[in-house]
């Protein structure tokens, strides 16, 4: 095999703020195929999943214990591609993956060092990490696993109209829970309420929070899955029922700003409501993926799930697409194809 | 039986800021044994004990889901007494009893209402409330329950020279956790490593706790004992190990002042560290004391356990005993015995 093209989307510059198409530098090297280390494997990317919490990544080393993408590296994102080459027998040529990996046509993959899991049997590429990725999963494991929600408790999803927002609504109300939506603008809360069929929706561009909880969860909330942080999580605190639970999933409100996600405003209604909040990362279920992706796959052939994926096609177009996320302008997960089966 | 003189020490005025006697008045009253209601019972108090989260209680009616005591009534305050007059036969006259009462010498109590725990049989009623009350049980809880801290792992307790920081930290060592407490002061951190052997202890009056913790806690903090809140639980925060658990018992910092006790500066470390806030309150584990007051005392007994009470005589005494919490000036859990047993 000869050298080969690897085009990369590179951190050009960090984002003061809002992220923008300057902060991407475009790039060519070449890859040599038979430089493998021992162990490792080269993937060829097919697509890449856009997920908010990159924009975290482009920030300066910290001590939130989330990685720094280092100027002039590619940009690190969840990817599904094919092995090209291996030093690894437990991925052979011509097995699909999906791993971290960065936007480029090829990278050498340490799997010890990430979780790597092999695309499910009838899965498409882009499906194995849109419809069935990273957002479906968070939103699963985050509410199973972290809300542990029971039949007819009161379950509020914030940014419920995204991917993982709306699969954790839709597998609230499979589980019995009496599910509200927070969301913004009348085309998503409409989708939320007449098509996934949520027991209440908030408006947070009309709607004021506080008022909305108290006539929509009159005996509080009893899990908070929290995807955006800030005030409309410090509103939910106030609002949380004793022994409530908040999935710490995500803090979209500040990601693309210079603001840190600060907390709660007074830790006392934790203390005497006895409620939990709990941080988690979906790559800590590894293990039982394929088992929730088997259900979710049921589910959505049973016509009990809507999964939204919105794909964008090229590798030219991941930059604009990646930004895409931040102004609202997706339509459910956000893959970018840039190899299509 | 006749009327009987009841003392009493009504809130007069709701602290600004720090409480001081001056918000206090007392006041006398008499009560007629006779007339009890159905299920209820006539309590003698014996000794109150202070809790540094009874100034919480001072504060007027918020959403933070404790009580606020009103102005003119006693001062709410968790007590040990006996039964003098009864319409429950589960708790017929002579019993001794620990419950929520408040500062008087006699309180109808509604059993429905609060959890009454029986006096255990060996202790005496300042032992039911001191050495083997609510603030060693809250430690103990706290940090078997909710902390749940495995062999091996660092805990580090905040306040480790009080009643409950003391008793966890203990605990802890049982366990065989490296154990490193937080306290103010030469002789609370002598203390704490020669009397109590903890494998380091950090004086917040003079230690930079951030290179305190980068020194003590290389890996990490497993299990934080919050009694503080403010600025030290954010450090902590900043210090926490992966899958780390943040226990909620207290924010002491912030009680006797007019400020809420905000919480972590950034919710994006408890998410990619999947770490774990709770707040609890002990009487969560009601059902579950008797138990825990026998291994406390089995641990006593065997010399595995210090338990220091700090004893004062005297309604009269009561406000300006309570004052000594919050200028440090108690050592151990603060009982004020108004009629000895």
């Amino acid at each position: 095999m000869r050298k080969l093209r690897n085009r990369q989307w590179l951190l050009k510059s960090r984002p003061e703020g809002q992220v923008a198409t300057h902060n991407f530098g475009y790039h060519e090297t070449e890859i040599d195929p038979h430089q493998i280390d021992d162990g490792n494997f080269l993937i060829e990317n097919k697509a890449f999943l856009c997920a908010p919490t990159m924009r975290n990544w482009m920030d300066p080393p910290s001590k939130n214990l989330y990685p720094s993408i280092s100027i002039g590296t590619p940009i690190l994102a969840p990817a599904v591609g094919k092995v090209v080459e291996s030093n690894n027998k437990q991925f052979p040529i011509g097995s699909r993956v999906s791993t971290l990996s960065s936007w480029q046509d090829y990278e050498q993959i340490d799997p010890t060092g990430r979780p790597v899991n092999f695309v499910a049997e009838g899965l498409s590429s882009v499906e194995s990490i849109g419809k069935f990725g990273l957002n479906s999963l968070t939103g699963y494991f985050g509410l199973t696993k972290v809300g542990l929600p029971k039949a007819g408790e009161t379950v509020v999803i914030s940014a419920a109209a995204g991917a993982t927002g709306s699969l954790a609504a839709q597998v609230a109300k499979i589980l019995g829970c009496r599910t509200i939506g927070i969301a913004g603008g009348r085309e998503k809360c409409t989708w939320l309420s007449e098509e996934i069929g949520l027991d209440g929706v908030l408006d947070y561009k009309i709607d004021k929070l506080n008022d909305g909880f108290d006539h929509l969860c009159p005996n509080g909330i009893d899990v908070y899955f929290d995807n955006v942080g800030g005030a409309m999580l410090r509103t939910a605190v106030n609002h949380m029922a004793k022994f409530g639970r908040i999935i710490l999933c995500g803090q979209i409100s500040t990601y693309d700003s210079d603001q840190a996600a600060s907390g709660p405003e007074d830790m006392m209604r934790l203390i005497y409501g006895s409620i939990r909040m709990e941080g988690f990362l979906t790559r800590n279920y590894t293990a039982e993926f394929p088992e929730a992706i088997k259900q979710l796959r049921e589910w959505e052939k049973e016509g009990m799930l809507t999964l939204k994926e919105d794909i964008r096609d090229g590798f030219d177009n991941l930059p604009k697409s990646y930004l895409d996320l931040f102004t609202g302008q997706n339509r459910g997960t956000l893959v970018v194809n840039i190899r299509p089966d």
